[in-house]
Parts: structure tokens; C-alpha cells; sequence
């Protein structure tokens, strides 16, 4: 066992740095000739895993569209996960969690403890109560060796008044939390640290003030349809530390029996 | 059917503005005399609606308690879900969600769609990626009369730096939400709106620059072991729009036996 952020800078540099999104949307799972029902979501999801699996360094499941079923659809995220554990593939749970003391603990022991059934390698985190609202979920990612990434500016563009905002430091909110994420990963003094940042592929991080900290790995959605360019990710963001590029509607878009070409031309052009 | 807003307005009028939390975290189980298991979720959650019922205007559970026990917590919680529907609470459910796009919507769809089984009365939803980010989810709410509470100025003291923060309006981002989240209300011309916001019961709303709209609910956590002080609800919030004083713990920690002289006297202080 290695830390996450080690698997993950071991995954980017021996695989790729694609991260494939598991998005089983309601017109997906219809492209796709699929039901909308919790067994649809299991097959969509071990269809993507098989596919990824040697291929990305990780998938990346958005939790609510498996959480649109309740309980049941959780219960396929549970299959799927269990699947990709028994791939190479990282798994980064897209939930964006967030709250404060023993909620939050709760949402990190439901996500980041061996002993969960929704047990992943990382998750999404909200900061919305300031990053040290997260504390009790950042140690207990420490203890399991797991990782995060923390919202930090993202694609959409009604993003931008809240993330652009002026902190009594006179950084924007969004450069106030890449700052405390690299602090905590200092502290970590692992040879790479394990809580990333989310920095969706069409934003500035100059335009954020943001310092892409050599020790902070990055996860980067919003290539493709967002508009994002794939070809772009080294220079959006120029840092020594792994960065997953996250693709979704463009690769799962080509339907089943076109998932692989499609990951294997991502990966082409996110490693050329 | 009526909107969420008047189901809010009639309940805090006709019961009282306490909405009583379910919370069952590892320490109140061990309290309680419960394990720490699915069944022990259940049972919580039922005795916490039979002691409510009639009494509070309303109950929260807390999602991340359910989801800390997987699809089998969340498979409890719809359990509790249906008891609750089957008396006269209003049920919240803080799951403080919040994403973009067909995600945000799927949130929308598990919770506030009656034909879901996580089916509740309002959702407490997290703006970090923008008001506008939820767009969808306001939309699914109107649709179906529920509501939803939007996180704005919360009692933890690492939410200041992100909640103070100065956007391009000038306004803080707390104010910013607060009047985005009227602006709302106001355009669905209802006689009271049904987007509320999330206001610890420990902050002034002076200090954020909040106005407080006549047409916008509030629902207030923070009293009890967090400082807020329960005579004070009207004070705090001086607004004809109902305000839910929201209490977990106060209430929580007297266990099974002490629940219906603890909501009673809650009752009382805040009808007072």
C-alpha cells in the first residue's frame, strides 16, 4: 500500500492521464439501447471499466446519477466499485461532498474506509464551509492512504462570482484554497501529496491567481464539450505534479463497441 | 398540493418552528443503546419522527449518516423517508448537494421527484459553483412544490474566509447568494417562496451584509452545543418568512426515553 498520491503519479506516468467519467445519464443509457434502471447502471459501469481498464490511469463516476435511483443505484455503484477494484484503476467517487464536524466525518468513513462498501481511491470535496471544515476528512484520507480532490474553480461560468470573489487575504476564493490544499500537502511531506484540486480545463488559473503547486496534483474536467482541448492539458496546466485529464460525454458518447477506440485516441493525444 | 412554501408557512404557524434533526452518528447510537448498523439507522430514524410528529414542523436527517452504511444506509433512510411521509412532517433532507448540468439535475431528480424513493419535502443544496449552477434543480422544485435550502452563512468559523469574500458586486458572497436566491422567489411570484437559506444561528446577518427577504425562508442549525441560543430565533432572524430552528444534538442526546420532554420544551422556548 502506497499513498494515493503516489498511485496516482505511478498511474499517469505508466498508463495515461486520462480519467474516464462513469456518467450514466438518462440519454446516455438510451444511446447506449440501456433501460433507466439501477441493473442499467451496473452494466454501463462494468462496460466502462473493462474498457478503461490498462488504458486510463482512472474512471471517475458521478455519484449522482447512481444516486438518482436511490438506494438501488447505489447498490450498482457498489458492483462497479468492487469491479474496479479488481482493475489497476484508480477510482475518484465525483460526489462533491461537503459539510461540517461528524457529517462530514461521515461522508469520509462512507468513502475513504477499507471497511465501506463505496470504499474509493479519492473523492470529490466541496469547500463551500472553508477548507478546514474538511479537516476531519483530510486525516482520514492521511489514515487510509487515500486521496481527494477539493473544488476549486471550475468550467461553468456562473462559477465565477463566487470562486473570483475577494478573501480577506486579497487572493480569490479559489486561489485561498489551492493555496491551503498545497499547505496541507507540505505538511503531509509526502514525496507527492494526496489532495488534489479541481480546475476545470476552459479557466485561466492566472486569471484565478491560482499557484499550481509542484507537490498538488490536479483533476481537469471540462475538455471536449465544455471546451476544453485535449491537446492543451500540459500547457493549461504547467506543473510537475500528475494531472488527470477527466473526459466523460466524448468518450462515452461512442456507445459500447466504440468505447475503446475512443480511450485509446484520447490517449494518444493526451500523451503526443 | 400546495408549494413548499405554503406547506412551510402553514406548518411553523400551526405546530411550531422547530424542525428536529436525525442524526445518528456512531455516539448518539452508543447513547442510545443502538449498533452501528443499518437497522440501528432505521430504528432511530422512526423513533425520532414518532416523538416529532405533531410537535415539530419538521425533521432533517442528516444524508451523511445514511451514506456512511452505503446503499444498506440509504436503503434505512428511505425507510424513514416513507414513516415520514405517512405523518404531518415536512422533511429536509441535508444533503448539502451540489454540482452542474445533467449531475446537479440527477440530485434533483433522487430527491425531489415524488416517484424517487428518497422523495422529501426540501433539500439543502450547495452553491460553490454558483447559484446559477442549480438552475435545474430550482426548476425540478417548482415543478413538484418542494423546496430547497441554499447554504449562505454558516456557523462554522472556517466558513468566513469563502462566505466574506467580496465578489464583483461588492456584496459578500453570502449576500450575493442571499439575493440571488430572493431574486428567485420573486420571479416565481409565489405568496411565500420556496428556496430558503441555510443562516447559522450563530452569525449576524448584519456582519455578512444579508438582507433578509420577507418572502424567503430560512433554516437555522447552530443552536444548542453550537452557540445559538433558541429564545434568541426571532432576534436573530427578524423576518415574517417562516425560520426552522433546526436542532440535533440538544435534542438527540437525551436518548429514545427523553426525546418528547425534549422537543416539548424546545417547543416551548421557541413559541415563547
Amino acid at each position: 500500500m502506497t499513498t494515493f498520491g503516489a498511485r496516482l503519479a505511478a498511474a499517469t506516468r505508466d498508463r495515461s492521464a486520462l480519467c474516464v467519467g462513469i456518467d450514466p445519464h438518462p440519454h446516455l443509457l438510451r444511446t447506449w439501447g440501456l433501460a433507466d434502471s439501477p441493473e442499467a447502471l451496473r452494466s454501463f459501469g462494468l462496460t466502462v471499466i473493462e474498457a478503461a481498464a490498462g488504458r486510463a490511469a482512472a474512471v471517475k463516476p458521478q455519484v449522482a446519477f447512481f444516486e438518482r435511483h436511490g438506494s438501488a443505484g447505489l447498490r450498482a455503484l457498489e458492483d462497479v466499485l468492487a469491479a474496479a477494484r479488481g482493475s489497476e484503476l484508480l477510482v475518484v467517487a465525483d460526489a462533491k461532498r461537503g459539510d461540517v464536524g461528524t457529517s462530514v466525518a461521515a461522508y469520509g468513513e462512507a468513502w475513504l474506509r477499507p471497511e465501506s462498501p463505496l470504499f474509493v481511491d479519492a473523492l470529490t470535496v466541496s469547500a463551500f464551509q472553508g477548507t478546514g471544515s474538511l479537516a476531519r476528512v483530510f486525516e482520514l484520507a492521511n489514515e487510509h492512504e487515500r486521496g481527494l480532490f477539493v473544488l476549486c474553480a471550475t468550467s461553468n461560468p456562473e462559477a465565477a462570482a463566487i470562486q473570483l470573489a475577494t478573501t480577506d487575504t486579497g487572493e480569490t476564493v479559489a486561489a485561498t484554497i489551492a493555496r491551503e490544499v498545497a499547505e496541507l500537502n507540505r505538511a503531509a511531506s509526502m514525496s507527492m501529496g494526496s489532495i488534489g484540486l479541481v480546475l476545470g480545463a476552459t479557466i485561466e488559473v492566472r486569471d484565478f491567481g491560482i499557484h499550481l503547486d509542484s507537490n498538488t496534483p490536479v483533476l481537469a474536467p471540462g475538455f471536449g464539450a465544455q471546451g476544453g482541448r485535449l491537446e492543451d492539458l500540459r500547457t493549461l496546466f504547467p506543473t510537475p505534479a500528475p494531472v488527470l485529464a477527466a473526459l466523460s460525454r466524448s468518450i462515452l458518447g461512442h456507445g459500447p463497441d466504440g468505447l475503446v477506440p475512443a480511450i485509446d485516441e484520447a490517449v494518444a493525444t493526451v500523451s503526443a
